[in-house]
């Protein structure tokens, strides 16, 4: 695969909730940073992070550009999260993947806006 | 020049504060959407945007990454600016540009935290 078929292969696995895949697909020293947020360092960290996100009961992202140089791919996305009771969060988002050579996801970098967040998650004041 | 050099020309053009050229690469019907405020559109609606912005005596965009995909052109960026007085505003930011087929940007969006950006500019409370 390459760098953006992995990319896109990583993004169907969140679709289809099959956190199994996606974990599988994640490098084990994987930094995820949400960039209003700590980074996540390594694949422990990243799945700690997870459990403390609002529940979801399904995602749906929508990726509208996507554009790869070299293992670098980037992406243009709205992520849509179904939340438990049926409401629908959407985050405007970009992220930026890493691709190692072992073909793994190593750096994982999505800038959005935290209010944007936090009212789409009917989180804080 | 191809999409990703008008864009890296258009970044250049920012990084010399020379506003003349980087308009002359904006289409006329150009939409900047700065993802977490309202969408400029038109070229007279994003230099009425501009005035609004807080002033700046330089800017130093470095690109961490970039890629292309037909037209659509891809950036990581952190966008650092000088304001009045030395302080340097350092905003994380991805950024996606189309740039139509007679090679001017006819779309922007920018997609970053607007809680770090207040913080950066000293801004609200």
């Amino acid at each position: 695969m390459s760098p953006q078929e992995t990319v896109e292969a990583f993004i169907a696995a969140w679709n289809r909730m099959d956190m199994t895949a996606a974990f599988a697909m994640m490098a084990d020293d994987i930094v995820w940073h949400n960039v209003p947020m700590e980074p996540a360092k390594g694949l422990a960290a990243v799945q700690a992070m997870m459990a403390n996100f609002p529940p979801v009961e399904g995602c749906n992202w929508e990726t509208h550009s996507i554009a790869a140089n070299g293992n670098t791919v980037l992406t243009e996305r709205t992520d849509n999260f179904t939340l438990v009771g049926g409401k629908v969060a959407s985050l405007p988002v970009m992220g930026t993947f890493e691709v190692n050579s072992d073909g793994k996801i190593a750096q994982w970098r999505d800038y959005f806006d935290m209010g944007q967040f936090a009212r789409e998650f009917g989180l804080g004041g």
